[in-house]
């Protein structure tokens, strides 16, 4: 099909900090936010710290040459390695802002082709040169970062960018690895389909990305990660190219996919897969509800994940979040739910929703409808769509406040319901108790549920805290480790749908069965005998 | 908890058919099938050939002798062994019914714990026994039978059999892996909570069997295989036990537990699972359509599959199928939908299927509603419930006429919507064409779809032909080669929801993409270092 390619102006990419220049906050709105902050922190020092001039950080010259075949692919431009030596978590833009150049890549290198692809693959391992494949870049766990002794090499995919073949029977199409989020969306538009997987990262970030790193998406429920919408993948490793077939279902042995689905680069580089997609949405109803205790709310969003009923969203912001990203005061919650279908009106399940949030002592704040023959909101404020501009700008908003010496960051997981109570105590004590150590007291933490499933849900923590400028990594590293500590031992996840990278490896590593590590290690070796992919990752 | 057992008596088990000996057709009903066949397949040799005595086959004496730790668990009668040396497919029992004794166990081991198992490996492992795991012995594809030179061990896993733990706040329960679906359900059912996997062999299964081979069971749409209805797995590797956690859901890596699932026991052996269980279902209704052309009724099956509706049971009955075991005529197809909730009632989903029925020009035969409220069943025949209790039947069914030289088998698949009309004709035409040159011309070939995706059925194929007593084995390993080629000629995989076992074999290396079966050895290899489990299997 080979629609004609949309390719973004990656231009404006910012070096050192989320997206792109021109979506940093203005003055006039990072005015307005930091007064919100120091009245929530009075006594915080605010002073704004410019990002370094990049050209004179001193980024080192490359210490490896690409054969002659190669070269036309390669760019060893100073900035261009210096935006591909790490991702776009709180503690990178730290360091981009502080200066702190660790290790950079010493090519970018990006294939035209798949066999550009193999071609670099089969140089990096005959030389044992290691390769960090590459996507959108927006990694939150150092999942892109070279951090090991020597060169190395950043395979960017961004000229995969196609989405090759639609097969509007089945509702699939075969896309290509490297493709964003809106691009995809646009070459789907014109057959009336859409893939409807919306990270938060959805601008900056991509198809091979998200399947790597087993992404979280626009559902709340069912197909909550990207795997769920995966027909089939292709993946190109040193010991071949790995071709699954386009199958809604099977039983055939352990799943191909899953073994590279969450393999983070370390088994291969994913170039192009079958997606399952959807029809464009026409009939959608969403309510916004307040409960008056937290208890209420979290019960009353247990019974809506165990009704069968699959809301598309479903969001439970606790009142910190609620008020701080929604701008709505409640006591207990603000429970999101939202219905969507191509198919038939989504009356019925909305109704029951309205009953279970009332039997469970609920107030419906705001409804909209937006299906095709009606648009209404009614409510005093709609907080679900304050909520989703809060949502977008969030990244940007980090980024204003961690140039003033705020830590601003956040950390995701799932448990079970039973254990929930416990576990979001035990979690959120862990944070408040850490905060209180490296920053005097001064923070709030945060909690939304992102997706929520029968047996439990996804809890998605933010934290804010006043650091001392010079000195935030070091704060949220220690933060992040007593909160990563106790997920670990109240039986929680370390990453829901943000990856393990490199940050978490050390908790991971307490997760994950040994012999399933023993598994994977040999995995590796079958796959990638000269060890280049992604080193330090998984295993 | 430690429920009182409600262990079955399996005094009665058949050793060379299916289930008990109790289940078999009374005479009445074998004549009244027999004369349903002779009416469809005049000519054919019916004659009655009753199974040999099992004392008479010679079985050979155990070669090996179990270490006295273990001796207690180790039962070496030739009836016991017998009955662990195959499962339950046609080519088993016709291989039973001619005496043509293949490989048998020279020891059936009975663990009573999870130490015993973990014992048993160890011994295995350090004298290089195979050891095959075993559950309820009804694998259709050789998956238990020691098809190899030397002696072997059959690890019955029976005594593992208790719901050991429910969390009826995540509506979850710890359960051991030998339990057979009756006793699982039995064990719930105080609890008001259900696993809700129903296959066709539920009676004869087991829980770790259902995990191993990532069995389809009740719902036809979402959680089709046991796979989504697993919370976390404990696994007895020879390289140590494998916990994962429990997680409704986590991105750290590649999924632990789907490695597991689907490991035909070559991995490890499944001790325990928490399962995700659904509340008892209060509000259930069913429609039964009639579609004048196939083309039609596959239609409507699709744009149900695509509609979000998701019903708990939506098979599409072929003419052949509907008229065979649900006692209906159809020109077209014939479609049971029917959605079930312990939340709501289901009339708006309902109600919309008779929409996309009638869109489709289907005729609505007849609706049965069993909500709690209610309980009517409208229409002149209700298809669906003459259809369930064949399904039932089915298996005894195939060993009456087995006795009679019929050739009586299954087999099963998916693909996409796309390619089925042309999948369809080609699998239906190497069928057709295979009982026409190994049996003269004369068989049947049905379909019905067992589950369905928004991106493709699962059609389940049955064959019924006349075969030669004596050479029925080889006529329909002839007939599974050519249908199976072009399965595999033609995109679908060997096996939606049987499994690989032996007999799959060849066709499931030409699905598996190599370097996932590179993979797959390796991993193999480091669980299994001395490849005692379940050899053959797999890799």
């Amino acid at each position: 099909m080979q629609a004609p390619s949309k390719r973004p102006d990656r231009s404006g990419r910012s070096w050192w900090g989320w997206g792109d220049e021109s979506g940093q906050l203005t003055p006039a709105e990072a005015d307005e936010l930091v007064g919100r902050v120091s009245a929530l922190l009075p006594g915080h020092d605010l002073t704004e710290h410019a990002p370094p001039d990049p050209a004179a950080l001193g980024v080192p010259e490359p210490r490896i040459t690409p054969p002659a075949a190669l070269a036309a692919l390669c760019s060893d431009a100073p900035v261009d390695r210096l935006g591909h030596a790490r991702g776009k978590a709180f503690r990178d833009v730290v360091r981009n802002l502080t200066g702190d150049l660790g290790p950079v890549p010493d090519l970018v290198v990006r294939p035209r082709t798949e066999q550009d692809v193999v071609d670099v693959l089969d140089w990096c391992t005959s030389t044992g040169t290691p390769v960090d494949p590459y996507g959108g870049g927006s990694s939150v766990f150092g999942g892109v970062e070279p951090r090991f002794e020597g060169p190395a090499v950043s395979l960017d995919l961004e000229h995969l960018d196609q989405v090759v073949e639609v097969d509007p029977v089945s509702r699939a199409a075969r896309i290509q690895g490297g493709v964003y989020g809106p691009a995809l969306e646009a070459q789907l538009k014109p057959h009336g389909l859409t893939l409807r997987h919306f990270p938060q990262s959805f601008e900056f970030s991509t198809l091979g990305g998200w399947l790597a790193t087993r992404a979280g998406g626009h559902f709340a429920t069912l197909a909550t990660h990207i795997d769920d919408l995966t027909e089939s993948l292709r993946v190109v490793t040193p010991a071949g190219t790995s071709t699954s077939r386009r199958l809604p279902g099977s039983g055939a042995g352990p799943s191909p996919d899953r073994l590279f689905l969450g393999s983070e680069g370390a088994l291969g580089v994913i170039t192009e897969a079958w997606m399952r997609l959807q029809d464009r949405p026409v009939w959608q109803r969403t309510a916004t509800a307040g409960f008056a205790s937290y208890d209420a709310a979290v019960a009353a969003t247990r019974a809506l994940a165990q009704s069968g009923l699959h809301p598309s969203n479903c969001r439970l912001l606790d009142p910190a979040e609620a008020l701080i990203n929604a701008g709505t005061a409640v006591d207990g919650g603000l429970l999101i739910v939202a219905f969507e279908s191509a198919d038939h009106p989504v009356d019925a399940w909305f109704d029951r929703v309205l009953e279970l949030v009332a039997d469970h002592g609920g107030t419906v704040l705001a409804t909209r409808d937006r299906s095709a023959e009606a648009s209404t909101a009614e409510g005093d404020a709609d907080a679900s769509q304050a909520w989703r501009s809060s949502f977008i700008r969030m990244p940007y908003q980090r980024d204003t406040l961690a140039r003033r010496a705020m830590i601003v960051e956040t950390f995701e997981t799932a448990c079970t319901w039973d254990a929930f109570p416990t576990f979001h105590a035990a979690v959120t004590a862990a944070a408040q108790r850490a905060i209180a150590e490296v920053c005097g007291g001064q923070g709030v933490v945060t909690c939304r549920f992102t997706h929520v499933y029968p047996d439990g849900p996804a809890p998605y923590y933010g934290i804010y805290a006043g650091g001392r400028w010079g000195s935030t990594l070091a704060q949220w590293d220690e933060i992040k480790a007593a909160v990563s500590d106790a997920i670990i031992a109240h039986g929680g996840t370390i990453t829901h749908h943000h990856a393990v990278g490199r940050d978490h490896r050390p908790w991971y590593d307490e997760q994950r069965p040994e012999p399933f590590a023993q598994a994977l290690r040999a995995a590796k070796a079958a796959l990638d005998p000269a060890g280049v992919l992604n080193p330090g990752v998984l295993v």
